[in-house]
């Protein structure tokens, strides 16, 4: 093994300080770039100079990516188990849209790359708040579970009912079951569009039991965490 | 007690393994075929041959039902008590809308006979969250009642308060009492569809206090089931 | 004092049982008709047999609520006492708009009579459920006067600000920092009737950081209570 | 040192009563008139007569302001510390505007200066309520970071999904990622204004799960600063 093997790996895995420090900084600075100029990409009526910068960006960004991924991959002690680890395969996806030209761009999936900050800023103390809110999911997983299926049965049946409620009143709206899950979802998370809302007396009476039942259900799970997070 | 009649009916009580495990899961696929084709057929333009497809399935699902139903009655020890039990209600209006062609559809109830997938999927598991549940529900009925009482009253007053400041102003929203329990409704839920909002200067300041005593009535008792489930 | 006179005293005010309790029960059916009565009364289109029952149900119960008004003043040990007491204002409210026949229609505040209910049903385990919020409220109380104060800085702060980033943009919506609060209102309650939103980068931005912010702070008086609850 | 110098210092510093209490009371009451002045003046259609009004109360008050900060200034023992203070700047803000006349009109940083309230109101109860606060956000500032980088990467992550499903189906309105970053703000914190929404099937159940996933981290902060703070 040579010395400089050597020294790369160390730069790509010591994050927390000196050259690896400046690296990882680098490196995630690059990713904050490139998701900003992709967004950028997105709108419209850019100037023909805005959009070559704006390639240029990409094609620098991608091959710096490129030839990270590629010291990582050859430096690593177990090349396979990088290739198939979550870090690896998000390294792979941030980079491969750009070499096959695919129709659905994948760019954006480049922030998470930016999980790899939370090594750098005081590692310790993160981490813990990370173990803090993993051990809160475990402890109640049971419950977590039990209250989506619930979740699923209320999402199902409110969207049944306002479906013969409303179906009759406003056909172009509550056209069939499927029309009505989405009233359900937007009505019982509370966000209320105002594109779909009952207007018979039927379907409001209806609505009203469903909302007093339903946010029992929907938010507990909400409150069941942050309980479950001060506990531990 | 004939041979046949005892293991039929230890297939259709332990769907925790063995051929009973099978069984239950295939009925469960079936369930969720029905809802699904139910729920399609709802849909507006379907094709003829959809429709066929859809009746044929309804058809089959609603025999194998049939049987299933017939099967547990007749291998039940306490048929009476099988007949009124929760499980043999939901299993008899399952099929029964099918015999009697009424013109209210029941068979959304299905969703119901999916709670036996309870009993499939790691049992004691996912009994000791529904326990924790029925637990924490039990132990804060009594607020949960006086609650759900506060916000009766909340909810009236503030139809009756929201009425008459706008009923001037917009006599087509605000028509009556009941047209403002509407609006009270989707507001102290948050939900706010946008169909009904105070534009006079005076409902406006009313519905701000509204909202501040209101969602301190209204929102609490999901945060109470959330911290008496982390309790015990 | 006759035994007439105690007789009277003793069904005013032992709801608990026996003729008090059938008393007080018919009592609380009335005012429920009442108000229902009220909330009818303000249906647009009523036929002029609808308001002659309506009007006749309002005599009536006005009638009853009257004498037994004064029962209780008579029968009273402390009259004065009773005439300033929470429910001795209520019972006269309730019956006084009808004699008066003032423009503003205090009827609805009949609703506050049904709180005798309270006494009626289970009495120690609603009134334990009662003292619980009632402590849990008091244990709180610096706390929630500190967030109703930062509420009302942050409700302020928003409308300052949403009407520079908007008025220009808007200037039939966002008219001046009074129509602008009613906008932060219905923001930071997330109630959002979608009357009034940013349309500019600079307000959308700015509405971001307010929700950030706001949430944290509007939202957690609730939270606040729940867990008081669920502690003593 | 002049005994009048320390007479004045003395009513400045003690607003917990005395003279210094009515001094400090005047001055609240200032601040606020001012605070409604401004709204006032924000209002469309003023007469000439009520802009005069207006100017009169803004050229007092700041007057007044202006004494007030001069005398705290001078009779400061540290003169540098109270300039760059969190009140010094604040009450050098509060008045500036009016002599730079700038553009930005910065008067409603008055609110501010509402913050010294709290000394006058019982002193001891309140700070106690604050403290608590700042310990329950100091508990949790780990947490409180992590949630925060998480909603973030989740916004992001909503506004590109989003922005694949509805661009081709509403170009106006999806323009871009940063148009979609606003529909993404408005649903997560369940606002739903109605300004933008899905209406594709993709892009509505792309909305099921982000608001699934969204809302457990989006409104699990808030949560937690109520679990904390009921905790201490």
């Amino acid at each position: 093994m040579s010395s400089t093997f050597i020294a790369v790996r160390n730069i790509l895995n010591t994050p927390e300080h000196g050259i690896g420090k400046k690296f990882a900084l680098t490196i995630q600075v690059l990713i904050i770039v490139s998701l900003i100029s992709f967004s950028i990409d997105t709108l419209p009526n850019l100037s023909s100079t805005t959009k070559s910068v704006l390639d240029i960006i990409e094609l620098v960004t991608v091959l710096i990516f490129t030839v990270e991924y590629l010291l990582r991959l050859t430096t690593s002690e177990r090349k396979v188990s990088y290739l198939f680890s979550f870090y690896g395969i998000i390294d792979l996806i941030a980079i491969l849209p750009f070499y096959l030209a695919t129709t659905i761009d994948l760019r954006a999936v480049r922030i998470f790359r930016l999980l790899r900050l939370i090594r750098i800023l005081k590692l310790l103390k993160y981490s813990r708040a990370i173990n803090h809110f993993s051990a809160a999911l475990k402890s109640i997983k049971e419950e977590l579970i039990l209250f989506g299926f619930m979740s699923a049965i209320m999402l199902y049946l409110s969207a049944v009912g306002i479906y013969y409620f409303e179906h009759q009143a406003q056909p172009e709206l509550f056209q069939s079951v499927f029309h009505s899950l989405w009233w359900a979802v937007t009505t019982l998370t509370t966000v209320g569009y105002g594109d779909m809302y009952p207007i018979t007396v039927g379907g409001r009476i209806f609505t009203f039991f469903v909302l007093m039942i339903g946010l029992g259900i929907v938010a507990v799970p909400t409150g069941l965490i942050a309980s479950a997070m001060s506990k531990n």
